[in-house]
């Protein structure tokens, strides 16, 4: 075990952010002007803007499109590095943080953004048939099996004349999973219409199944009966109080009640990251690290944790693990160690502002030219339908790092949206062609049976 | 098996195209206006612009940039179908083709496109340690080995001050070695240089090991020469005469001399697509049919090999398994099936026109703002440099298919040229951080390590 090296050993505070996500970036960037030397450790190289995966996986948008270097986002800022490795152990007493490699790094102020990954439920075999949407990973292998879905109908209609209903599922009613919902009929709908021969792919059939009385149950009722509205208008089905006991190739169980699926998506549960537990202080039951006003562990002032991995209850209710609680943690915390810092070499006490979220609002869309937007600034309104997709657009557009996705995304949007063609609609991984059952698994296990071509002489 | 639905059973002539790429599209293409019922039969539902998938594999483009859905290439021809099936099997004396799928097809005309893949001269074990560039696929390995040797040795240079040489080892001195060398070189030195803060990237070296006496072997020795020199500006060192012996996780054997390698890929030597065997005729040493001057193998006239796939001999010269001749043997097959077509019609004979190669010329680039451009059409002229390279991106932006490519790949290469900044620089694939030696091996072998985190108290 060594010493990391550039940080290492002179008199500036040291910062280790683990998590490049909008939590760890944004922290990051806070600390920009600081006195301080900052380490960021990722395991992945690039930052994921995960409000447009659910394009990336309906095929609209690219990878690149949005997701981009963490190298290069922090390019210009002296005081960060970047470090690509995984944190496998925390010596708080030493104030030290054990990576993958082999290297040790120490830490005045340790900044701890996770995440969150999917939830099964105790259901982890249910991970390979309906996969959820975290990655960009995750986001090409739901391309891949949505697209699939496609030509194995073509290609069993051409055959035999008949094929099994293009029935998708969608397990879970929150905003990933209407998202997914609204964008596979779209695909079918508009953009994939023109393109088969033998299928319609309009026939195409989306199932929301929820498990409680509820879609979108973070907003307001008028604004969930608008998303169910805007839903049906585009040939989604949204069941409710539907509890999901199996899933298995091809079809997903309610209770005895058998529901076919030639691809089923995963939106329905959340759990923390392992390191909130690893951490050794008190956590939830999905694995959160209950914080108290600073984002900090009780009795450890000098750790934060931001983000869908930290607990904050404000007013009552839990700060929902979304963007843009974990931005404003991200720049809650930097502030917070620039004070702390400060106050530091002053030899005085730092201020005790605490951590306070401020809702801007929330925004779901339903395919193209729909959404539900819940706009709490800067005023009040509920908005529904075209002008709350306007919304939304803006608003991500926005808040896209970097100029050059911005623009790219935004053209693709533009070309998209007019032609209703052209997107990124490949299908990549396995080389091998599916049978139907085995389209429900991943594209590594497919992978594994390669290719022999056999001369069959008819 | 049953018979296939649409084409089947009018009076229509039936066309069955195997493969899609330029060759096949062509073909598809050029029959447009024709009273045939075409079938397009592809393992992909893509469509790959090869000559820039260097490009991809080098981090400056994203997959969609360069390759297409087939179908919507081809989604206003009416008279064209896509499938995405693999044939395995061929009965010649009954017209038919045997699908994967279980469906049989029956042709009245067959036109076989399916291209070339890697050969690693009965090394197969190599291809994992040395990936090739032929598919999306390939390109996303090879930029993730790429990008993730810069990583590992940003990790192991923070924990221990030193990190191996950033060695790069490409086999093979064509154009797609020299491709591959001159970007690996634009990486390390413009792209990523400001984006580590331990190691300095620009150190690293490219080392292009070609069997023959010469790089670029098919162009005038003025342009070989001139290459050489312009590789030698970029840092990639040529060795010409060196036969590879051996490869491992890490090193190259030339003869008995050892030369390490982080990364290895391999631009050596290719092999004609396994269909071609299938077909049952006679075929060259690297599995291309010998085809006569109609492109018809000896005996059937009713069947066209076309692109890499075809042995076509010129003015005592092979032509070459390029685009430009697969192209243009695409089209030449169109043709003689409409004049075939017609002459049946009117119980004539077709004219008798053999096909022609004409060769307009090659280019390859080298790096950043270098090429080699070996000009016969409009006029005679071998440029080098700058100007061969302003020639290279018009010719290839003009002839991406698709006007959405040409203007995203116009757009992302003015912008990358410009600031330097913000390709797709995305590694994507295993979730496994690998050490060195994984490095060399493919991710779908490392995915099956997957991450479990242990508690480790320091």
């Amino acid at each position: 075990m060594a010493m990391a090296g550039l940080v290492q050993g002179n008199s500036r505070k040291r910062v280790v952010v683990i998590g490049g996500g909008f939590a760890g970036i944004n922290a990051a960037k806070g600390m920009a002007k600081l006195p301080v030397d900052v380490t960021l450790i990722d395991r992945k190289n690039h930052y994921t803007f995960q409000p447009l995966l659910y394009q990336v996986a309906l095929a609209v948008l690219s990878p690149a499109d949005i997701a981009q270097p963490i190298r290069s986002i922090l390019q210009k800022q002296q005081n960060v590095e970047v470090l690509m490795d995984e944190v496998v152990g925390f010596g708080l007493d030493k104030r030290r943080v054990c990576l993958k490699s082999g290297a040790v790094l120490e830490y005045d102020y340790l900044i701890l953004a996770t995440g969150s990954t999917h939830s099964y439920f105790g259901h982890d075999e249910w991970s390979k048939l309906a996969p959820g949407l975290k990655t960009v990973e995750d986001a090409t292998e739901i391309r891949r099996r949505v697209l699939l879905a496609f030509e194995l109908a073509e290609r069993q209609m051409l055959e035999t004349g008949s094929h099994p209903p293009l029935n998708f599922v969608v397990i879970g009613g929150g905003p990933t999973g209407v998202e997914l919902a609204g964008a596979i009929s779209d695909i079918a709908k508009l953009y994939l219409a023109r393109d088969f021969r033998h299928i319609d792919p309009r026939l195409a059939k989306v199932l929301i199944l929820e498990g409680s009385p509820k879609v979108l149950g973070a907003y307001p009722e008028d604004l969930q009966e608008s998303a169910i509205k805007q839903l049906r208008g585009l040939d989604v089905t949204v069941r409710t109080g539907a509890h999901v006991t199996d899933i298995q190739p091809g079809y997903v169980m309610v209770g005895a009640e058998r529901i076919d699926a030639v691809v089923t998506l995963w939106g329905a549960g959340v759990q923390a990251s392992p390191l909130g537990k690893l951490l050794g202080v008190p956590t939830d039951k999905k694995g959160c690290v209950l914080v108290d006003a600073h984002l900090n562990p009780p009795g450890y002032p000098e750790i934060f944790v931001c983000g869908d991995l930290a607990h904050v209850d404000q007013d009552g209710k839990q700060v929902p693990g979304v963007a843009q609680p974990a931005m404003q943690m991200g720049t809650y915390a930097a502030k917070r160690i620039a004070k702390l810092n400060a106050a530091n070499g002053n030899g005085g006490k730092s201020k005790d502002k605490a951590f306070h979220y401020f809702d801007k609002g929330d925004m779901a869309t339903i395919g193209r030219s729909k959404a539900v937007a819940n706009i709490k600034w800067p005023f009040h309104a509920h908005w529904s339908g075209f002008m709350a997709w306007v919304t939304w657009l803006m608003v991500h557009i926005f808040f896209l790092i970097g100029f050059r996705n911005r623009f790219a995304v935004f053209r693709q949007w533009a070309w998209t949206y007019l032609t209703l063609n052209d997107g990124a609609r490949l299908i990549t991984g396995s080389q091998d062609l599916p049978g139907w059952e085995k389209l429900a698994t991943a594209s590594d296990e497919l992978r594994a049976s390669d290719e022999q071509v056999v001369a069959l002489q008819p």
